[in-house]
């Protein structure tokens, strides 16, 4: 009998869930709706009953904060969110319930991130980070071939900023005000210039070299802390192409040569397996769990 | 016969080498000062030379910066030091040469990570920080019980900093200048205050403050990139222990819950191993190089 791994990659606005064969070639792929875990939660089991039988293990990257910790009592749930009816959801445990097979459990951003490092923009590396650029900034780290979850997971988008000298906006994050995500964030890009939305910003605007300046500092920060072989930028934000030498200049000025990186065209760079990216990243973690 | 194991602690004013037998108990530990590389490694060589025969392995943990890059050319070397001599030094290398063994390379503070990790502060978890604070700012970093290198090593001691407001020093890094090492490290508690000593200065002192609030946001990013168990503190700065209290509450108004953290008691910690550290390190990276 064929085997059969499945991936959920569990958003705030849609669950993504496909079953792939041995080779990893998805058979089938749905999106479901996030609403509440009863609703959402019926339609991904209903989804995998189909494959029952010859299922063998299940990796989700979830939207979070979540549990990743595995001395932990609450291993395996999404803990602290404002979305209604997630907050302390035991999400690996409902999903146990159901289907006994392997698991993979880790964040969204995760889950992406060792997409990219085994078949995207850090193909035949060991290590990269996933920072997706939206509504939220958030990030994914693998090292030495392994996604970092250590006491709990990265939360990149909340890093402390030192403010660009020309910036006067007050931040929008409502935990620190003005950390990475209170800064650099859609929200804030469009705060900043009054409420214009950031596709009408001209794209010589310096709205985006304050932009820039905020991302550089952060790809400073996580090759001083991380030594990661690519940085790679997913998101809508990431979406402004300029953006891309803006943030390699800003980062060698801040750097200042002072660590050795890869040429920063090929440092700083775009995703490259888009949406794809976390599915992949789960199947991959999927398949991991049954070989360990 | 007998296995031993060996281990060489690479400073900037002293080398400490040890041997050890199977169950990693020290058997002759010997300190030789860093001079040039012709008289230095003589005394390293002649040191292992009498344990040759059951010498199976030697983990070097060195001063940098130096290349830990398996596939780079120049792996094994310390590179852009301006320590006379030991500019583009082949370390790795030479050992090779005299002693067929298994080797670990690794930083000195990722060496001194893994000791505190498997014996020290860190006992018993998968991840930690080590932070030397000293005359410079080095850290180490051990996750999912491997220490950390990716493209190269972390170099902590140089992220970005937001400004203490009350703080009009202006940083003493060559590089980057008001740095985390910029900012916090010995030279600059002391010039900040006129070149008062730092153990001259009065716990008491505002001075304190200033160093506490960017130890803590050093804490703040590298618990939000890394998620790591432990953040372990050494060297000569931490020696200064009023410091713990003010970084544990900085470290709680900087990052205003938004992660959990184990009790800030039991995460922000005092170094355990001491001087024995970087050894203890070693000999254990030794070991395991055979074992692999």
């Amino acid at each position: 009998m064929s085997k059969l791994y499945g991936a959920i990659e569990a958003g705030g606005t849609k669950f993504v869930c496909a079953v792939a064969d041995e080779d990893l070639k998805v058979i089938e792929r749905v999106s479901i709706k996030t609403t509440v875990p009863a609703e959402t939660m019926a339609d991904v089991f209903k989804f995998f009953e189909k494959y029952q039988t010859e299922l063998v293990a299940i990796g989700i990257a979830s939207f979070g904060p979540i549990d990743v910790n595995r001395k932990s009592e609450t291993y395996g749930y999404i803990t602290n969110t404002p979305k209604p009816g997630w907050k302390n959801y035991d999400f690996l445990g409902e999903m146990k319930k159901r289907f006994d097979v392997a698991y993979a459990w880790t964040t969204d951003v995760n889950g992406a991130a060792y997409g990219e490092l085994k078949k995207g923009a850090a193909y035949g590396k060991d290590s990269c980070v996933y920072l997706t650029v939206g509504t939220g900034i958030g990030g994914g780290v693998v090292i030495n071939g392994k996604v970092i979850e250590g006491y709990q997971h990265p939360e990149i988008g909340h890093i402390v900023m030192r403010r660009h000298p020309k910036d006067q906006y007050v931040g929008h994050c409502p935990f620190h005000q003005d950390c990475l995500e209170g800064l650099a964030a859609g929200p804030a890009i469009e705060a900043r210039q009054g409420g214009i939305k950031a596709y009408d910003i001209p794209k010589d605007d310096e709205a985006w070299e304050i932009v820039a300046y905020y991302l550089a500092q952060a790809c400073v920060d996580l090759t001083l802390i991380l030594s990661p072989e690519k940085i790679i930028f997913g998101g809508g934000v990431s979406k402004q192409e300029q953006l891309f030498p803006m943030i390699r200049r800003s980062f060698a000025e801040q750097m200042k040569d002072y660590v050795s990186t890869p040429d920063l065209d090929d440092y700083i760079v775009h995703v490259q397996l888009g949406d794809d990216a976390g599915i992949t990243g789960c199947l991959l973690l999927a398949k991991e769990a049954v070989e360990q």
